[in-house]
């Protein structure tokens, strides 16, 4: 019988630093086994070993932490998409417990159940019904008796106090993190403003997840911290941004990037990139530090090393690496040899061999939300008259900007 | 008991596309399992789950071929990095067999065992030395009956030659790659006369993999087709090219780019990238077309994406993806749904998010080469007076470039 | 006799659009006749033919305002600049006055006296001080009777309020000008309390130049305006950025670019930029629009183009452009002549040509200003110990960025 | 009476280095003088005091060699450009030599009659009707007396022969630039050969000018020079390039870019740049080095600055600027004088300001030339019919790119 392991609060109440894992559905996307666009995760019951070996490549890069695969795995999203997903939420949500409780076990990791916003919510269900939607995920998490519990991606504020309201009622830890940027949520309320009210509905870590890169995510959840504290408030913090750089991004994200989701690989974080991203979070006073799409395992390392000195411990993956590049003293030509050096790393700055494309891109700014009917969400592939008015949305978008 | 599977060469004589499978180490290397500078493929013993699982992955992104991961895992190879290999060469070969013929008898897929370059040869070895190197891990590949043999990754063709030599002598189909670019090998051998050479030797296939970006790949093999047509000769060619854009490489690839091997994040290829080189690859007479490092599952599903009229058949991943992006009619977002279209994949130049990098680099060229003292491989790790040397030469190679 | 020319005031009162003339001093350097550096105006008695030239030039483009070149003309920063300078402050003041009168009266140009900041106010020389300074070159307009008076590029506004108490005596109209961004001046005022300050202190006319790009300075003349509006005061509003895009820099503004002032090259602003400017100042109600370092005759010209028809003219310089482009109908090659449309230009994003190069630089960020030591000015050139001294600061600037 | 000048051959046949000046048409067309598209040079009639200044202004910066502002002044080219000009050749050529006379008498300075191609050749009019047009300015050049003839600008060989034949013919020294650049004429004529072609035909001088950047054009003359010294003939080499950087042209040079003529700023080289092309034209063998298109006074300042040494000599205008920037020994700010050297201003690598814009475009590549029907030249500016015409080639050229 293995061990009790220490629980998430324990962890974060002793000041010790919980590395999160990466994002499973772009991983999954570009592995074969998640449709971009849909998003949806019924790989958990069609192809349990490709989900398996990803936690497992988490685990070993260093994750004390595997999420359960269950984003947009809501009985309403999975509807939605039903075209391609012949499963129940039920069935793909207890899947993805099992896997992630079977790679916890093999490591020092806990598993997290994790629900995500809702098309009911964007299509202005109430209140009632959308709280329905988390508790239908909430019961198998409960039944699988996963150790603590993430509402993450929320674009609203208010539909991330009900998921917290909803998932607080089992009596685990609940962490809360959104999706926004240090200019807030969606109906503009302060990203301050969010982590007060979801430590008022109940959340002991909050923070940020996905949307944005390292450097903005951080910023938004020391914002988010401030806003706590001047709240009189008390809680742990928590970021696992995106993999990509997108300083130019606004209110939605990547979301609003020409790139996405089919063409952000020249704005992939290298390895370095994450160092100074742990170090940021670390000074800002941040302990739950992971990643969301784009992370890869060697991403996660990046973070394990970065904080090695604090924590005290490596992973079993960082035996296949070599802090800032030592393995390259292997390497067969000398000038790679010459590159086994934290400072050579430290300051490269990576060109993109693509003389004909720019450093930045225009977003598009379309600024509607939740409440706009073309956001109003159906089971139904877009039809052409849709896209018509879609691509003259688009139009105008971009002449006005 | 499963059919006879068409071999190589039949499906080559008959015209067919064979898509190849993506570059094992640097996967690999990113999911935590080898080690960059070593690169030696010790995890088909250690951890078979983690490698069978990326066979698999490619065999569904479309991969006809599952090469043996027997990269750098010649004795020799593994000796000068014996501080942290534990696995003989016997060993690792086996295993690597074992895994590629388990996951090719999953699908359409042939198994292809593989050598390439030695220390030995660098190190100035005798033809009798670096021959037996290749006889030893030959005997490996008779013993587990792949369907054909692959030498690649050769800097010089006379090295290649002999590899061709030795794995003829056992009847299989011989392919031979070289990781040369348009200039040709190191010693300067032109790249028809590569190509003339390998014919020569018994190859019936040839062509080049890593090092460079896939157009600069296409644009060699081209130079090869050229050369043996000339020559009077005839053979099938293969492409295996970077997942990475190398526009300013010169004679040595990608190794000579101040990013190599990691930073190269900004370079990474598209899927819309693998398109036009699929597109390209075809139209200059290759049928044999995959990849090596950077190249990822949904890298190889472009390829036969792009060329899925001319094959007239999709792998079962693509069941995952839709053409040209059409997965995207079912997001979310109606600006993110306006993006299910071909024209705007197919003309999109992505930025890179990096506004403080530029767009190419000044690779390091140092001119040297088997023969030169400081190529002379050993068992140590480089040792600080060398460092030192190493250092020194490198200041040298930038002050007159 | 010429007819009697509306005054600044009158103009401004009634609407219309006044045009601004470009920078002479980096006009001149470029020229050979202003050196970098000390960038003092001795070439009004030197070289007046190269001064009375460029003044023309700009007049042909469509200045409204002839600025006399007496920037950097006060008996202590001549004094300053000592070793190079051989005439008085009067004597120079005097030949600029002549030589911009002449040429306002060859069209519809008034004249501008200038002030700028002083070395004695960085040197904390006391009010009265620095007041004489002013008073001294004042002498010098009213006797020659200019149109009224600018003081202009301003750090601080304590010393800018000084400059425009010292103006105001004459009971000729003042415009103030400041070389701040949005971020307020160099004591950390911000750029609404400097318009408030300079508007109490007598200024008709107030706004920003030099030091950033123009959209930067319109936005922080947008600042001043509802700035002086919240206040329930009143004025007339003016902008005269650089040439250059310094879309990174912070509070000293073009200064801390790495580029400044020798490789500012590939940041000058196209024509069509300047149509945009033109057009975004006006919209914001900004009715006296120019330019500063940067700025060559066909810039000025763009903006009296982009303004043709709400100013019902265009200026003689205009009969050797055709607006958009028009030109080009009578290009040798057919793809130019294509490109004689306003659609091509107003879309098109220059490259740089630069491959190596990236798109912004890391602005130095010193932080020191008035009050520090390192800025008391002195008549030698920087010694050697200083130099050592510099460059250990810049060390430190950068190591802590 | 002024000294007797030594003569072009004089100096280039001791060795020396002779300084060329800069585009007129380009720096005039900033200035308000020219108007882009027909470019061509009444500014001589109609404003000399304008092009007087420019003439000085090259002068001081160290030109050797005052060009008549004649480009473009044949009377076929001055009869399709016919509405805006109202003079005629004879006219606008004199004038062009008594500035240039008159500037030159003021410095060290020699005085070349110039004539480029002509409409007529393009039009395919017969040998004996194009060297009409050239004699036609020849008389005038005699009749004023220059001190030596250039014929430059010219795309096809053919034609730059029957324009050196008919300057021969006067006795004076000949030079003979092309436009071209490593690639050859527009008719395929390589590089060499061209060179071989002119001096045969009576050049005493070859190289090239215009249409592409220094170091394009260096690597060109280079070619020449080759060529020249295999066919046993000798020569004096001229080099007058652009000041825009234009790595990714081919054949036509700059007119392909999609930035020409309006939106090249970004390319223009700094002062730097113009250092190491000064070096690299010396190393060459080059001794007739100077500017064309995009070159403003101190770059050419630049030119004789980096060449000091070998020419023990500076010119007027270098008092006004200082080796390796060290005037900025006097700047206020400190890390700006800590600019003041060599290191510094020889390794920046310049940022564009320009996030949204790629570091290269891609060229238009219509392939036509001399022959084709489009380029027939006519007095009328283009018809819409023929405007339709030329955006559908266009759009042909594009998706064939």
């Amino acid at each position: 019988m293995a061990p009790v392991k220490k629980g998430i609060l324990e962890r974060l109440n002793a000041g010790e630093v919980v590395i999160g894992d990466g994002g499973f559905v772009f991983a999954l996307e570009k592995r074969g086994y998640v449709k971009a666009g849909p998003w949806t995760p019924e790989a958990t019951v069609t192809h349990p070993e490709a989900v398996r070996q990803l936690h497992r490549e988490f685990l070993r890069a260093g994750a004390n932490v595997m999420q359960t695969l269950t984003f947009y795995a809501s009985d309403d999203k999975l509807e939605n998409r039903g075209q391609t997903v012949k499963y129940t939420g039920v069935q793909i949500n207890e899947a993805a417990c099992d896997l992630a409780k079977q790679v916890a076990s093999e490591g020092d990791a806990l598993v997290a159940g994790g629900v995500c916003q809702t098309p009911s919510y964007l299509s202005c269900k109430s209140e009632a019904e959308v709280k329905a939607i988390f508790k239908k995920q909430l019961d198998v998490f409960v039944k699988k008796n996963v150790d603590f519990l993430i509402a993450e991606y929320f674009e609203h504020v208010e539909e991330a106090e009900w998921a917290v309201q909803v998932l607080k009622a089992t009596g685990k830890p609940v962490a809360a993190s959104m999706c926004i940027g240090p200019d807030g949520d969606l109906h503009g309320v302060s990203a301050g403003e969010c982590a007060v009210r979801l430590v008022k509905a109940g959340a002991q870590i909050v923070g940020v997840n996905c949307h944005f890169d390292p450097m903005t995510c951080v910023k938004t959840v020391k914002l988010m911290k401030e806003g706590v504290e001047k709240a009189g408030l008390k809680a742990h913090y928590m970021v696992q941004p995106l993999a990509y750089h997108t300083p130019e991004c606004t209110c939605q994200g990547f979301i609003e990037l020409p790139e996405f989701p089919f063409a952000l690989e020249p704005r992939l974080l290298t390895r370095w990139d994450m160092h100074k991203y742990a170090r940021e979070a670390y000074n800002v006073g941040i302990r739950f530090i992971g990643g969301c799409c784009g992370f890869e395992p060697y991403h996660i390392r990046a973070l394990t090393e970065e904080l090695s000195a604090e924590r005290g411990i490596l992973p079993p993956g960082a035996d296949y690496h070599g802090m800032w590049g030592s393995g390259l003293e292997m390497h067969t030509k000398p000038w790679v040899r010459a590159r086994s050096r934290r400072e050579y790393w430290e300051n490269i700055l990576p060109s993109s061999g693509r003389p004909l494309c720019a450093s930045l891109s225009k977003p598009e700014h379309w600024g509607v939300t939740k409440g706009h009917a073309d956001l109003l969400q159906h089971k139904e592939a877009t039809s052409s008259q849709e896209m018509r008015h879609v691509l003259e949305m688009q139009k105008k978008a971009k002449s006005s900007s």
